[in-house]
């Protein structure tokens, strides 16, 4: 066994960023007499799996060889046939394995068709490097609701505006690339609709062969400018609205928007604003396996505190704005006491030519952040 | 020559911290036969200079021998009699200097004193490391105001109190350690009425053996409680008063309060608000050479903005409080444009157990930010 040939498997795994989801990122690298005879990732969602493309890529008869892959090979038939069989037949004897397969219904599964063919299975090989990379595949296999990301970029003294809302710009190129890299990562990019209003975004990925993410604007009574940037782009990139009101005049409008090549997500809490955490769950349902929130404030505050983001990604720049009336990153009402705070843990701090980025889990187990959320969950 | 040595020097020179402003801090080491035979260092502000402590410690004679000094030797008439003396006197044969003395009026001139009477001086020795060690020092002999450092601690989302006020806590125990040592180096600590009436702080420094900075606190109108904490310890640590307004009752107030022992310095602008500009001039004159401003938000603006701030500490916790109403840490009026933001340079990040703490210099060259200064520090 050698780690390096699990490394050049992780490599290969990361290739397929942004074109794999909902299904995991996945490498394989075939060994034999200590040379690499065969590499193959998980290329695009429905095409062939990493092990499939590492056995057809083989320059030898991949017979007696060893193979390292990331992810458990499945078992079970999907869109491609089980890769535990194409495993078998290949005649490779030895299969190196860095994470298991989430999916409570096949996990193991993959491992014990191998063994029962009399080949050795070494598991739990980079196990840490091989989770990470699919943070959002193990979410959404294990909770149907999609990973959540929460973003922001704020000066340092934690303004996204000044006074008179003027943003631009506030980040630096090279935090942008990264958010366009995240963009590029996640299946759909999530604004409020006071977003769309004041900066007209795009929303998509502006890096070389980057994926568009699905664009998901809150828009509880549709008001969407009919001809802002979005809707004039809805038939090139998709894009739903989450909206919770109707009535004659809103039926219009989204027939109206619906001929632009908008759709339509219903999900309306008690108050009439969309209920965050069942628009999850319908995202969930159409294989949206990964959000991206970037804002604004209200949004930020009603997502954070609803518990539904996983990760927070705080860019900061080098400025002050000032102004106690400027707008903050995390606005909406707000907590009362000081130990009831939504609490995070930091991950990874990175400097990017002066700005820096804080990267945070949100511990979601706070049971007073379940009070606040209630509250807060009204757009 | 051998860095080790000089890299002694700077080590010897920090034992000095907090005990020898507005003197530099100052380490020496006498080297023969590749061998400490002395060591010394300014350990506190009217005692021996660097070098004469280490002449005065050398277990050899010290004729013939190197010395590693942190700061070019003196050659002036100040507390104590030039060091450049000391070293001609002893006997010693080169001399390794890290930083030159600042000092336009002496600089060059100890090297001078010292070549001419035939010994060796080698300059710019780990000049770097030198230099940072009294930015402090060169800060104030060159301008003949103190050097101010800004500090505030706020969550992930900028926030330093929740919507009802509470900031407690903020920044956790490792930071705070930090805030500490911060104010174990400089001379005096200033924050503004609004602080203490809200937290009635003792702002003393509590390290072992640290020592406390004078307090200063922003009172325009000597709003000041009579019971407070501040002045209830008047009497032990060095308190003043910075105002701008005199009436009759302000007159019976302080009179009331300078039996207590704080002493006070008048320093209005023209609208009846402290001016922070010449408050710093003032405070230059009493030997003031460095001041922690420590918020809260309007004063961090008023300095800020006004131009007086040379470093900023922040310290980001992994809290979010949300809430559009919430305090922020930069309050005040704010600017218009973020294009006329002020601009930091990101000098330092470092991680403390959850917390962040971002480092920046102040860069006071922008025009736009002195038309601000003057509407923000109206405190």
């Amino acid at each position: 066994m050698n780690e390096k040939y699990m490394k050049r498997a992780i490599e290969l795994a990361k290739m397929g960023r942004g074109r794999t989801n909902p299904n995991p990122m996945v490498g394989a690298v075939i060994v034999k007499n200590d040379k690499i005879i065969g590499e193959g990732f998980h290329e695009y969602y429905g095409g062939l799996h990493a092990e499939r493309n590492a056995i057809k890529n083989c320059t030898e008869n991949p017979n007696g060889a060893d193979i390292y892959v990331t992810l458990e090979p499945c078992c079970h038939y999907g869109k491609t046939p089980p890769c535990s069989e194409a495993v078998i037949e290949s005649g490779i004897k030895r299969v190196f394995i860095g994470s298991n397969d989430p999916n409570p219904k096949v996990s193991g599964g993959g491992i014990k068709q191998l063994k029962e063919n009399g080949i050795e299975v070494v598991t739990n090989v980079l196990k840490d490097e091989c989770d990470s990379i699919n943070e959002i595949f193990f979410h959404y296999i294990t909770n149907n609701t999609p990973f959540v990301i929460a973003k922001y970029a704020s000066t340092a003294d934690g303004k996204i505006a000044t006074k008179s809302g003027d943003s631009k710009w506030i980040s630096n190129d090279e935090s942008r690339l990264i958010v366009h890299k995240i963009r590029n990562a996640v299946s759909a990019i999530l604004v409020g609709i006071d977003t769309v209003i004041s900066d007209n975004p795009m929303l998509n990925c502006r890096i070389e062969n980057g994926t568009n993410p699905v664009r998901i604007i809150c828009d509880s009574s549709l008001r969407i400018p009919l001809n802002c940037n979005i809707v004039n782009t809805a038939d090139e990139i998709p894009t739903i609205i989450a909206y919770s009101q109707e009535n004659g005049e809103i039926s219009d409008k989204k027939a109206l928007l619906s001929e632009k090549g908008i759709e339509f997500i219903y999900a309306p809490d008690k108050n009439g604003k969309v209920d965050l955490k069942e628009l999850m769950k319908k995202l969930g349902k159409r294989k949206i396996d990964s959000v991206l929130i970037e804002g604004g404030s209200e949004i930020l505050s009603a997502a954070l505190f609803s518990g539904i983001v996983n990760k927070l990604e705080v860019f900061i720049a080098p400025k002050i704005f000032g102004g106690s009336n400027a707008k903050t990153s995390v606005g909406g009402n707000g907590i009362q006491n000081a130990a009831d705070s939504l609490k995070l843990k930091l991950n990874n701090v990175a400097e990017l030519h002066g700005d820096v980025l804080l990267e945070y889990d949100v511990l979601n187990d706070c049971e007073n952040n379940s009070d606040i959320g209630n509250k807060e969950a009204e757009i």
